[in-house]
């Protein structure tokens, strides 16, 4: 049900660039203390026709019985909101962050960035 | 990051029952008339520690180029609100409907159903 | 910045009947019983340019210090969603249902149902 | 249903600093450019029992028949999530921003930031 970089094929190959959400973040972060992450997709038209609708963003934890833990769902609405967003989080223990966003013509794109913890 | 009653392995094969949404709606509708459609989960808990926070739900829409559709995203706050939502939808074209269930303990779990639409 | 029938005024008037939350459910109900609550909007038009496009559900409860408690959000899909969802709550303690809706042309508006709550 | 400074009375002054969403954006902006807009909270504890659960961000657009635009809401899940983000936005008619924060103890609270649009 969501696109990937890695199993993305067909016409969809066309669509990855604009599409795979990009996520900057530190590599490794300290355990407790908040750190900037931040979330973009595009280049990607901003129009009532076609815009990125939705931005959910999930943690895989290391060592978690199950995963992911969810952490935000942001909606972004046509012409106002551009698809960059913001977050300040805080973790104890490392992982993988998902960024999972929604385009109203081609689906639901997933980005992925590996975050370590130092104690 | 998606567990389904198909591909949940080990310990998650427990979760199954408990987590996978049930989706209640007609085999068939008619084009452009709303219908019910009924997403529950559980027997679960429903409590501060441990509870069914949220219910997205998509639909991969027939001959549609890329899927899914988002339709709705639904917060469920603990203790108040139980996991059982029931939506109005209109379709014009058949496909399966996605319910998608977080768990803040067990991730997420998805369930399907799929819907003719007769003219 | 919430419209509602008793402080309409102006243009506003002839939007009250099409926009205010009507809210379904018992007038009196079990402490700690599931019970419906539906919520409904119009008759209003469902199209790409105008639509409902969110309701929020928040609880004013009885002798609570700080209130309200913030119960849902939910996302409406031009087209395929209908303004017409239902809950399952339980209450502790009775209050005030609000239910707050989202018109992309029209605003936030405002609708409300008084619940006991019988031990 | 809504807290501000200016309405805050009672035990509810005290939460006043602690609970009111402070906006930092531009005074002016030019229109169709994209400018970044923070909403912080706090200081304010960020604990299972007692957070930042929510951001809603709406537009009050001047000339606009009927108010407001919604822009966005971002859900905040406690201890991952500081009450502290940042979007990207576009205007093309100057207005003010409402952020409205809801606190899982204290309810919601509204704070404004007029901006002006250059052509």
């Amino acid at each position: 049900m969501i696109y990937t970089p890695e199993t993305a094929s067909g016409e969809a190959i066309s669509k990855v660039e604009s599409h795979t959400p990009k996520i900057t973040a530190p590599d490794t972060v300290t355990a407790g203390q908040p750190f900037e992450v931040r979330v973009t997709v595009g280049p990607h038209p901003n129009t009532v026709e076609h815009s990125i609708r939705r931005i959910e963003v999930y943690l895989h934890e290391e060592s978690r019985p199950f995963n992911p833990v969810f952490l935000t769902a942001v909606n972004l609405v046509p012409i106002y909101c551009e698809p960059d967003i913001r977050l300040n989080l805080k973790l104890n223990k490392g992982g993988t962050i998902y960024a999972v966003e929604y385009c109203n013509l081609h689906g639901l794109w997933e980005g992925r960035k590996a975050i370590k913890v130092s104690m």
